[in-house]
């Protein structure tokens, strides 16, 4: 068969890890087919599968599917047109994209902790082949936010991109305010409920959010980045007095994915950071609970935009997965030859900027200060940061100990350049009368 | 020069329209020139535009643009490969997109209007030619709300599509709530901060939001309708005592434009309404405030999802234009006899679909009582309702007036078919006892 004749049959899809998102995939290929088939114009048809594990049942059909465990095999396969690769990791899924890229097939993946450290590799790869990587399952799921920086807002000068892109830290964060409840506590209930994975520190540490920053970096500014080259901090450290002092000063508290641009006379340099931040009670973005995710977007001619969806789960990432399919497909349906755009996925060629020091980062800060119950603390406090320039909006001393016992004393700072408060907390933090290191929660306000 | 060596130097845009939206798109085009042609791989050049008033001066800069009047020699102009039509209107806008779509020129609108009610001939047209339609600025502003359910959500099957879709009504709505005061003063307030029209009827009387629905209906279900199959009511009749009520039992009024699948054994029938509607106060789309937009999608495989940002403006209309644009111009620069997949901006071809009646809509209901202050109207009112098998969740009465006067009486039903409340609300109507016919507001749960 011909290129042509096989395109008129449809397109041959092989998927390479099957488990929830992959069982997804099939499920919804199945279910929808004749919609999909309807707006492509021309079917998608599954036709291979490997994974290690052949036996266990996923309750899915595979009539015409040929399953087994050779993924190189696979990607080989003449009758597979696109591939899918599900199966997470670094190492092998990086050696199967790669193979399948050399071979001129296009490759859809959700595989944001391998784009993450190795995408400029992968992109490369696939623009020397002149075949694409697709992976808007990668960042928030089912939500088009890829897409979206990619074309729907391709006219803007992207101004920042901040969200809620982990959904278990979003979970556990939403729970410990409804509940009052400890971290550790709410953390157990989230794993028995299968909110958190049994080993939580990938999501909780903010790793996976830092992956997801990184591709979205990527995607609004052209930012050649790694995740380890972004500060992050999960949400371990954030205490029922947080929470409760938040509300008190209007805000609420999310872990987001933060990149921003700062075009300077000198060059541009990118912001980004992940971290629990203090963000409006009143904005949308404070308004997204649970388990699900939502990305702000600011761009300079549309201005603030939100996207909101579910971050995972089998169906959801399927739905994302599948549209990138369905592009590629039409894509490959082209022809390859006849692409002259760049077509890659990313708006233009990666490149290395700056990174925007956090110590250069200006606006409100929350300080939770540890300190002995005795005179003279608040002075010491107050006196310290008046000192470093950092002036005071407010204070909240939370309840009151015995004599010698540690108290939260809470400060919300006016706007301020970290590093000043960064040289105060040094000085502040050294005195006796301090029981453990300040806690400093950022501020965004503008959303 | 031949077309690949043009499109080496950059594609021609021709607009016609060089109002607000068409400064705009010019203002964009010259400010992120640089990015857009990294982003397509080239340049897109603002060559020529029409507007009948040559004089007034845009504070644009048109270095290198031709501009007079004559929108007929711009469409056939050889340098204009793509035409941007911003007059809005029916008759002129309808003949100069054919015009243009005859000769190949694929053309970007906002026209909603137009689309609404000759969405049809205007797509056949342009598949006759071979030219592409791209219409995404006609709802919700700069929101890629349109490319999200054509490609990003293209694996779902659409479920519902429910958005806050004109500024206007959102922005009064909004004032009535903060400010407590009446419909005609808030709109007043509106039109003088340019937030309304000087003939505000297109907005408050929802004729817009019906034409946005449509579109979405269109997008969303492949349906075939136009704006006036679309039960469509305005703002003009809510009432301080209706905001105050909905407050009371959990929700806000919006106006909402709603498209939903109903899938039924017979067949799919489409449900299409616009119209004031209480939605839970904790919900997402209830916290969109002021002139900003919001459209909630609902897919079989992506859930819940939302897409949030403003709704009108010079800028974030030019934001959705120019990235038609962007799209457009890859798709001429591919070639278009290269074009094998169909590329409709309709996700399939448009087939006319039943409408689902009114009648048949299941849920609860807000009624509004307007009734003298005597006793037995109580007895009258849920005497009636009981019959007519509507059971009721609460009753609040507002304020009492002196015997004899009239009071409003605020009823919430339980979940019921709506034809059910008509049948009551006719005979309780008919009551001397009730001074006003019964206002009903319909509530949208699940969002």
């Amino acid at each position: 068969m011909s290129q042509d004749e096989r395109a008129a049959v449809g397109l041959g899809v092989g998927l390479i890890g099957f488990g929830t998102i992959g069982t997804g995939v099939v499920r919804v290929l199945r279910k929808n087919a004749s919609s999909i088939a309807a707006r492509l114009g021309f079917p998608l048809r599954l036709v291979r599968i490997a994974d290690l594990d052949t036996e266990r049942d996923r309750g899915v059909d595979l009539g015409g599917v040929r399953f087994d465990a050779d993924a190189e095999a696979l990607i080989d396969d003449p009758a597979v047109d696109l591939v899918v690769e599900l199966i997470g990791g670094i190492a092998t899924a990086r050696r199967l994209i790669l193979r399948a890229l050399e071979r001129g097939k296009p490759v859809v993946t959700a595989n944001k902790a391998l784009l993450a450290l190795h995408g400029k590799e992968i992109f490369d790869a696939g623009r020397a082949h002149g075949a694409d990587v697709a992976f808007e399952a990668s960042v928030g799921g089912g939500i088009p936010i890829l897409r979206s920086l990619r074309e729907g807002l391709a006219a803007n000068r992207i101004l920042s991109v901040r969200g809620i892109i982990n959904g278990t830290t979003n979970y556990v964060l939403t729970e410990m305010e409804k509940s009052g409840e400890p971290f550790e506590v709410v953390l157990k209930r989230a794993q028995e409920l299968g909110y958190a994975e049994a080993d939580p520190a990938f999501d909780i540490d903010g790793v996976d959010a830092a992956h997801k920053i990184t591709l979205l970096a990527a995607m609004a500014f052209g930012a050649e980045l790694t995740a380890e080259e972004v500060p992050t901090e999960g949400i371990r450290a954030v205490t029922g007095t947080d929470i409760e002092s938040a509300e008190e000063l209007g805000y609420r508290i999310k872990l987001l994915g933060i990149t921003k641009l700062h075009a300077e006379e000198a060059g541009e340099r990118i912001e980004v950071r992940v971290h629990p931040t203090m963000i409006p009670s009143e904005s949308l973005l404070a308004k997204v609970d649970g388990a699900m995710n939502a990305i702000a977007v600011h761009g300079d001619a549309v201005g603030p935009t939100l996207f909101y969806g579910a971050g995972a789960g089998e169906l959801p990432t399927a739905s994302a997965v599948i549209g990138d399919l369905m592009e590629l497909a039409r894509e490959v349906r082209r022809g390859s030859n006849s692409r002259v755009a760049p077509l890659s996925f990313l708006p233009e060629s990666l490149l290395p900027k700056p990174i925007f020091p956090l110590g250069e980062l200006f606006g409100r800060c929350y300080l939770r200060f540890s300190a002995l119950d005795r005179g003279g603390v608040l002075a010491l406090i107050t006196g310290a940061l008046g000192e470093h320039g950092v002036s005071i909006e407010s204070v909240l001393q939370k309840g009151r100990g015995h004599p010698g016992e540690s108290v939260p004393i809470v400060v919300l700072t006016h706007p301020v350049r970290e590093s000043a408060v960064r040289r105060a907390l040094e000085k502040i933090d050294a005195s006796r009368a301090l029981t453990a290191p300040t806690r400093l929660i950022r501020i965004e306000e503008d959303l």
